[in-house]
C-alpha cells in the first residue's frame, strides 16, 4: 500500500495537457478577473484566476477528478477514500460522482455539520473518528484493505498534481487572449500541489514568468523549504485563520517540483488575508475564503510587486462560513 | 432634443447580434455559473448568468458601450452625458473611456462618496446637483446644447436594449453547451430594458423558453402593465432594498417589446431577495446586490419552478456596500 514519495516519477506538462483533455466539460474553466479600477489603484495590472466558481467552491475538483481517472477500471469501480473535512472531501465525492463510484470520506467527529452534509448530499459516504483516540490513517488503510477501494490524497500525488495544473495552462491561455505578458503568477500553498501543477504549466506556456507560494505567516514552510533547499516543518504553535492551507510541511512530491520550479515563496498576515477578501468582494464581486486569498494578498500588499507590471493570482477557494465572512467585512 | 419614444422603431435580433460583434473582446463573456447542491436541492436545473463579473460589476456596461458606439464618430467626439449615481453612471464612464471620450455623469450632491470616487476613477467627471432645488433633466439638456455631447439614458433606448441583450444571446449558447433546454429565463427589471434585450435574443435563439421580470414587491409595475396591457405607475409610498431597480413604471420603449415578449412578471420581497444574496453567497460563491437577486429570488421562492425543470435567471449586478451585505448575512 506504501508508496515511495521521494522517487515516484514526478508529472510533467504532458500529464497536465492529458488532465486538460479530461476536465474538459467536467470541470469550469473559471474566469480569469480584472478590475479597471483595482489596476488603477495598484499602477499595474492584475488578473485573478477565479477558482472560488470552480465545481464545489474551489480548485480540488480537478485534481480528484484527474486522479480517479487514472484508476485501473476494474480497481476504479471499488470506490474512493479521502481524509478531509475540507474542500478535498467534497471535490473528491464531486469527482466520484462523476464517475457514478462509491466515494468514503474519514471526518473528524467534531467536523461542521454543513461540512458533513454538503459532502453527503454530493453522494459521498462519512465515516467520523475521534481525531484524540483513533488514527484517519489506520482507519482508512483498513477501509481500502477491505474493500479495494482507492486513496486519494489531497496534494503529494502526481495525478493531483497534474489536475491542479490545468489551472496554470488556462492562466497562460486567457492571459495571452487578454493580450498580458506575465510578469509573476502567485499561487496559495499549503502542501503545495496547486502551485507545483501550475508552475509546471507556466514553465511550459509562460516560461520567463517567475512563480511564487504565497502562505500564511507561521505556516511559510514552503518558503522556508526553498530557502533552505530542503523540506522544513512549521514550528509548532503558530495560528492563522487560513484553515484550508494550515499543513505542517511541503509534501515529497510537490516540494520536488517546488525546489525546482519556484521562484520563491512569499508569507502574508491575516491581516492581509482579510484586507484581499474585502478587496475581491468590493472590486470583483466574489467570494474568497481565507485560504483562499493568500496569493491575492501578495499581491495587494506589495509583497510580489504590481505596480508597472502585469501579475496573475490563483484565488483557490471560496468555502467560508458568513460568521468568517461578516466579521471579514465589518472589520473593514 | 426631444425624442418620440411611441414611434422609434424597435430594436430587432439583428441589433442584439450586431451589439455582440461589437462588444466582443470588450465586455465580460461572464460565465452561466450551476451548483450540484442547489440543484439537488431544488430538484431541478438553475443557471445563474453571474453579470456582476461584468465589468464596473454589472450589465449597464454592455448597453452603454454600445450605445456610445452608435453615435456618429463626429458627434461622439463631444462625450456623453448620463444620469445616475449607481451601475449605470459606472458603465457609462468605463464606456466612454473605452471610446476614449468625455463623460459627464449628473449625480444628486447627496450621491455615496464611494460611488463619486469609482466614477471620477473610471474618468469621468461628476456634477453634483440639488435634488430638492434642481431639475437633472434642465442641467443635462443645457450640458448637451452647450457641448454638444450626447445623452445617454438608462434603459428606455433602442441601442441600449439592444446591448443588455447580448445576454441572451450568451445565455442560449451557454445553455446548450451545457447540454441544457431553458423551460424558462427570469430577468431582473427596473426600468425593462435588460429584460427586453434578452427577451429579444432568446427569442430567437430560445424561442419556446417563457421570459418572466423579477421586481421588487411594490415595484412590480412590469408586471401589472403587463397584465392591464398597459403602462401603470407604482403607487407612491412603497420601500425596498433593491435600490438599484426602484423605477416608477416601465419604459415607453422597453413596454412596447415587453409587453409583445414577456410571459409574464413576478414580485419578490426584500426577505426572499436577502435569502438569494445568501445562496448566491454560499453555493455560487458570488456577491450580489439586493436589485441584483431579484431573478434568483424568484426562482429559489418558487415563484418560478424549478423543480423538475431548467430555469436560466440573470444575476445583473454585484454592488453592494459592505455593511448592507453584512446585515443580509447576520440575518440568515
Amino acid at each position: 500500500m506504501t508508496t515511495d514519495l521521494a522517487t515516484l516519477p514526478l508529472p510533467t506538462v504532458k500529464d497536465v495537457e492529458a488532465a486538460a483533455v479530461r476536465l474538459k466539460g467536467k470541470a469550469v474553466l473559471t474566469p480569469l478577473l480584472e478590475s479597471q479600477l483595482l489596476n488603477a489603484r495598484l499602477g499595474g495590472r492584475l488578473l485573478v484566476k477565479a477558482e472560488m466558481l470552480q465545481r464545489t467552491g474551489s480548485f480540488k475538483f480537478r485534481g480528484a477528478f484527474n486522479r480517479i481517472s487514472l484508476i485501473p477500471e476494474a480497481d476504479r469501480a471499488r470506490g474512493v477514500v479521502a481524509f478531509s473535512s475540507g474542500n478535498h472531501a467534497q471535490g473528491v465525492a464531486a469527482a466520484a460522482k462523476a464517475f457514478a463510484i462509491a466515494a468514503t470520506i474519514i471526518m473528524p467527529s467534531d467536523a461542521p455539520a454543513v461540512k458533513v452534509r454538503n459532502t453527503r448530499a454530493l453522494g459521498a459516504a462519512v465515516i467520523f473518528y475521534d481525531r484524540w483516540t483513533e488514527s484517519r490513517e489506520a482507519i482508512g488503510a483498513r477501509l481500502c484493505e477491505e474493500t479495494g477501494a482507492t486513496l486519494v490524497r489531497p496534494y503529494d500525488d502526481p495525478g493531483i498534481i497534474a489536475g491542479q495544473g490545468t489551472i496554470g495552462l488556462e492562466i497562460a491561455a486567457q492571459a495571452e487572449a487578454a493580450g498580458a505578458r506575465l510578469d509573476a503568477c502567485v499561487v496559495c500553498c499549503g502542501g503545495g500541489g496547486l502551485v507545483a501543477g501550475t508552475a509546471l504549466a507556466l514553465a511550459d506556456r509562460s516560461p520567463g514568468t517567475p512563480v511564487f507560494a504565497a502562505e500564511p505567516v507561521g505556516f511559510d514552510d514552503t518558503a522556508r523549504s526553498l530557502a533552505a533547499g530542503e523540506r522544513v516543518a512549521n514550528a509548532p504553535g503558530a495560528t492563522s485563520f487560513c484553515d484550508a492551507i494550515v499543513t505542517p510541511m511541503p509534501g515529497a512530491v510537490t516540494f520536488r517540483i517546488n525546489a525546482r520550479l519556484l521562484a520563491g515563496g512569499v508569507a502574508v498576515t491575516d491581516a492581509e488575508v482579510a484586507d484581499a477578501m474585502r478587496t475581491a468582494f468590493d472590486a470583483l464581486r466574489v467570494v474568497v475564503e481565507p485560504g483562499g486569498a493568500v496569493a491575492l494578498a501578495a499581491a495587494l500588499s506589495g509583497k510580489v510587486p504590481v505596480e508597472g507590471r502585469t501579475v496573475a493570482v490563483v484565488c483557490s477557494g471560496g468555502n467560508v462560513d458568513p460568521e468568517v465572512f461578516v466579521k471579514v467585512l465589518a472589520d473593514g
